[in-house]
């Protein structure tokens, strides 16, 4: 009883009604003696408090026995009444339901309350402290595959081509930039997007890792590498077949022909499938004749078009026969030699952007340009020898939808490459912060920033997000990697991780930036660069919220949907059958619960996660089947449940992290390093639980006991993860070459 | 009775337990007949729902006599019954509490189901449609003052020379903002921060005007005209006597004595106090000797430093009479008229930004730089006759806060010209959002992508609250013109509306561009420019955390402590005062309703914030006192609490627009622009309760079913704001050439 009794003098705030309700439950338990009950009620007279040497007797008899393990009052009582007699077990549940009670009643719980009677938060923690050893442990851990590539590509990063200055006038960058990706091609990371017959790694996964990779180094130089070798090499490789395989893909991989991957319409980007540029065949000729109707349908933002482009993989309507046969890929010289723009195509420069300035974006039309036949990338559908089409894929909209399956690699690249932008960032911030000192106790020292709760809670919570993705999104790189996974399970995972990796990505950076002050805004620290190149990465490669929707719909028909179109929202019976079953209802227990043992758990954390998925997933069945039976467009009634989606999609994502990263901590051997991992992920769980109590609390999952609960533990962690946030931006293993800025570098 | 019947049959979703829940209600009222009850249980019986044509007849009826007015199935139904037959007011109230206890048990209040049920959302609104008579009245009720004054300044942005195109190399950039701020110079805005008698506008609100409509040009010409008139000029007429006046003032008004305002140091930035450059008096010399003691306290980030500023307002400790009488203002030449620094001065260019690059920002050393007497700004402090320190305020903090004090302007500027990017940010993306189209319902027509919830959700909350900021802000402009305003609060007001400001601005800039897709990613559009440049905005004139930090301790010490430190936080006695008082009790009526009269309603909305900010203060000040009453340095416990204080001050800030913009409205003569408003600001507040749902769901004054009816109704403001979104953006009235980005001009 004492670490309780302590506890309702400790702040001097208790009331009346409250000691009363102390009272009666005493009156009420039978473990304790009577003798027991009186002394405990001599601490319960608001008028005749305990003296100040008995209290600080008590306390100081509470701080003996309760071990830093010892995190609620109630086990502190228990801790210094075993400390001094033996008791049976019964008395001993007993004893922890009346204490247990009372605790949650007086809102004691939360473990702030103890800490402050042990002392245990006296004084400042040190920030600058690190163990290499940890950090390593740590880095052991969450290391990609493809350890020997991912060397490989970072002493490529490290030659002088590859390190461009910033700022640079436009067309200097834009120089620089392609000297670089010639660099990496004479490197030999030209060919990793291509089978292994081609030339490739054989392995879809090791394309991801090079990218990764690259993302530490200038992001033009990436985005350029991408659109040269992932998307024009990719769509050849993937789309064309063995004539188009022979004839273009060494040159690809070698740089020597650049080219670009024209999809995007200035009328139409996320919804690729109502692109209008046309390519009509001309079985006379034996030809296409590709063109674009108008202003609305120029291929615009088309990396590598502006200068260095000498073909593109166009993506037109094929029509043939009077028919439209929906989108096909074509391979349309657009430059002559020379620079000049091929016969029939004209080519305008998108110019400067807000980032990302090194890649040379442009527009294409095409006036009735003539491409022989052969140009069909054609391993889906050709022209057959009787000049008529033919595909082995019945359905247009299947075959757009197996075309559209090679954007699958972009989108894990994108999250990939997120990932290393936001690791950069957070090493950058948190060696700033942990060194940087600004105000202090009156008349004390300076403190390190990082020591303030406002700046732990900027940057600690984001840290161990990106943590969790890191561990998502490597094992994303693994199944996009595996022949035998699931196609639309890994479209749909793709999707939920480019978009919540780059949305972390920008909003991280922006936190980075604000947390560095003053010296966050010097261009060489690099926030207002990695800014710029990477606001993007939440438009391009499907922008954020049609990807989200896109998981909604994978998520709502089983994964029994063709990714990529949010027109076909009629499945009806998928949703019947969620909205007719019913989640088991939560045990009220559970609701309550708020001891930091039980908060801080991945099992509990981890069912929270899944609970809110699940729970999303069958109401927005139910809101989705009641307005299409009441006859509503499907279109409208997506629109209308838009926000509940997007809801649903990153609730999923929030899961997924969670469990791929517990997943892949259990095995690991038990180190400092996997005990600290392990307090990054209770914090990256407890803080979407924060980010979402509204959700909890509506839902009756929380009561709001425990959603402040949650809050104080954040704050905790936070606190706790403050001296360890060097050795977790260490692990990041980011040589100081690639961190850039100043304030950054390790050696500082 | 019937449209809740109807209601029961829509969705086809009711279970058993709530169709007996409505049969024991039934048998329970006496305002209804036995007839009537016998009626209405035949719809309640799940194995017999009523027929088709039975359903849609009563439907029909339902839509007949409700008409757009009616929000509730409960209003609906008295509709129905009084368009029949004449009832007696008390059959009106046992309907009422029936009708209304029914359709909250059963989750049908919200008004959706209502809207569902009269088909009132068939169809996409019409987002393209505006009138500009309704724009025009809001543009009225919104406009600033000053109006010559800012149509003099718009006459001046039109001019060639402050059109600075995008991208430029550094030197030039930097070369045309020079040319442009001595243009502004020329038009005469110089003197505009200057007291009448020194040519000013007699009006620091005038200042302030001239300051907003620039903001609307090029952000680097602002920012180089805000160091050269208002901070270095506003330092010398502020902290000056007449002799400086006379012998700088004309001379920095014309831009041919271009200065600086050197304060912040590499090592001080929020925490100015504690500044460690000296001038230490000699008084055999009648000098001052000024001096750097290391490199941690070089002045750094100083505008107009690196190219163009030939004297600077130097802030050290004065050090006379071997005391330190702790930091004033001289100064001090650092550039010879040849451009070569000044002898002992040593100056370092800061080199590129992530933004702002035409404003020259710079590091000063001074190696014992000798300054006679007079360079001291002497108004409040100074040597006298026989060479000893005098100042005319004894206390060195309190002179201090009163020098700190002119810092005012600078912060109500910043929040004002944050008000103006986010409005052209708005503008432009509005304005595309409303035209582009993008997907659309299976085989009809792409819509405007403002018909998306997603985007009617980034983009309308952030316009309602750009509006009430907009009222808060000339509010507070009308504050700081008024010599009889109280300072402390005007500094509170001050701090908590940059930080609320500027945060804001980011914020919409980063929504802005990304509803725009690739399109806000080109440099024409201006977010990467718009982004690049008010992102320090968060950070210069007081970091935002500091600053919140600061407007918590003027509440907690309700204004009684000076600002701009945050080392003294011991102020028990205010702490004890409101620790000891008691918020009443909320209604719980209030904690449930969930009627949309009540929800939109500016009554119960300010009701709200103002519970939130009472309770947050008063808690606020429990916690604190707990810690500093246990013994705990009141620095580490304003540290344990900083998201506590952090919470306090933003909520401080959403009551604060709320209360100015509603008193702002209720005098003007009704029309549909008031309507408008009154509408923006409504969605403004239920934008404001959702985002803070989960802190009234923990206080108790949310009931879930609140909670998730507050997020309903800002999705039915959303949906019922965007079709006039459009002359939402044109009552701004930012001209074409000012909105600069082609997908943002009106004439598109």
């Amino acid at each position: 009883m004492l670490p309780l009794l302590c506890a309702v003098w400790a702040d001097g705030l208790i009331d009346e009604v409250e000691l009363e309700s102390i009272r009666r439950t005493l009156d009420g338990t039978e473990w304790m003696t009577q003798e027991g009950r009186a002394r405990a009620k001599e601490w319960l007279d608001r008028t005749r408090p305990p003296s100040s040497a008995t209290y600080s007797a008590a306390t100081a008899a509470v701080r003996a026995t309760a071990g830093t393990g010892v995190v609620t009052l109630t086990r502190a009582g228990l801790a210094l009444a075993e400390a001094t007699t033996t008791r049976a077990p019964s008395w001993r549940t007993a004893a922890v339901a009346t204490l247990g009670k009372l605790e949650m009643e007086l809102g004691f719980s939360g473990g702030e309350v103890l800490r402050e009677l042990v002392g245990a938060y006296g004084g400042v923690p040190a920030i600058g402290a690190r163990s290499s050893g940890t950090a390593r442990q740590v880095a052991q851990a969450v290391r990609g595959d493809y350890p020997e590539l991912r060397a490989r590509v970072r002493a490529v990063l490290s030659q002088p081509e590859l390190r461009i200055p910033d700022p640079l006038p436009l067309a200097e960058q834009r120089e620089r930039t392609l000297v670089a990706v010639k660099a990496l091609a004479e490197a030999g990371l030209g060919a990793f997007a291509f089978p292994e017959e081609l030339g490739g790694a054989g392995d879809a996964g090791a394309g991801v890792a090079v990218f990764e990779e690259l993302a530490l180094g200038d992001l033009s130089v990436l985005v350029k590498y991408g659109v040269q070798f992932g998307l024009f090499g990719g769509s050849i490789a993937q789309l064309g077949t063995e004539k188009h395989h022979r004839r273009y893909l060494a040159r690809v991989a070698s740089m020597e022909l650049p080219g670009c991957y024209a999809m995007t319409e200035t009328g139409h980007g996320s919804n690729v499938r109502d692109i209008r540029t046309v390519a009509t065949h001309d079985a006379a000729a034996r030809e296409f004749v590709v063109a674009t109707p108008d202003d609305d349908a120029r291929k615009d933002y088309i990396g590598n078009a502006a200068l260095d482009g000498r073909i593109a993989t166009v993506f037109a309507r094929l029509l043939a026969g009077g028919t439209d046969h929906g989108v096909h890929a074509f391979l349309v010289p657009i430059r002559e030699r020379s620079g000049a723009p091929a016969p029939g195509v004209s080519i305008e420069d998108c110019g400067a952007k807000e980032g990302l300035n090194g890649v040379d974006n442009g527009r294409i039309r095409f006036d009735a340009v003539r491409v022989p036949e052969g140009a069909l990338l054609d391993r889906f559908a050709g022209i057959n020898d009787a000049g008529e089409y033919e595909s082995s894929i019945p359905s247009p909209g299947r075959r757009f939808f197996t075309m559209l399956g090679t954007l699958v690699s972009g989108r894990v690249s994108i999250a990939a490459a997120s990932v290393a932008v936001a690791r950069k960032a957070l090493t950058i911030a948190v060696r700033y912060t942990a060194a940087r000192r600004q105000f202090g106790p009156a008349g004390g020292a300076e403190v390190p920033v990082l020591t303030y709760l406002s700046v732990q809670r900027a940057l600690l919570p984001r840290l161990a997000r990106c943590y969790a993705t890191g561990f998502a999104v490597r094992a994303l790189i693994r199944r996009l990697a595996d022949p035998d996974a699931d196609r639309r399970r890994l479209e749909v995972r793709a999707a939920a991780l480019k978009a919540t990796a780059s949305r972390d990505a920008v909003n991280t950076l922006q936190a980075c930036r604000e947390a560095c002050g003053g010296q966050g805004y010097l261009a060489e620290n690099q926030f207002g660069r990695l800014k710029a190149d990477t606001d993007v990465f939440t438009t391009f490669e499907g922008a954020n919220p049609v990807l989200l929707q896109l998981v909604a719909k994978g998520l709502l028909s089983r994964y029994g949907r063709d990714m990529g179109d949010l027109s076909m929202w009629g499945m009806a019976r998928y949703l019947a059958e969620m909205a007719g079953t019913r989640l088991t209802d939560m045990n009220p227990v559970v609701t309550r619960r708020t001891d930091p043992d039980h908060l801080v758990g991945g099992a509990f954390q981890l069912a929270a996660l899944r609970y809110r998925e699940d729970r999303l997933l069958r109401s927005a069945a139910r809101r989705l089947k009641a307005r299409i039976d009441a006859g509503m467009d499907s279109f409208d009634a997506a629109n209308e449940c838009q926000d509940h989606l997007i809801a649903l999609a990153s609730a999923h994502a929030d899961r997924v992290l969670l469990s791929t990263a517990l997943r892949d901590l259990e095995p690991l051997a038990e180190s400092k390093g996997k005990e600290l991992l392990a307090r990054v992920l209770s914090l990256y769980g407890l803080s979407v639980l924060e980010t979402h109590r509204a959700w909890y609390l509506e839902a009756g999952y929380f009561e709001p006991m425990k959603s402040e609960a949650v809050r104080a533990e954040v704050n905790r962690a936070c606190r706790e993860l403050a001296p360890h946030a060097l050795e977790l931006v260490d692990a990041f293993e980011i040589p100081d070459y690639l961190v850039g800025a100043p304030v950054g570098r390790k050696s500082v």
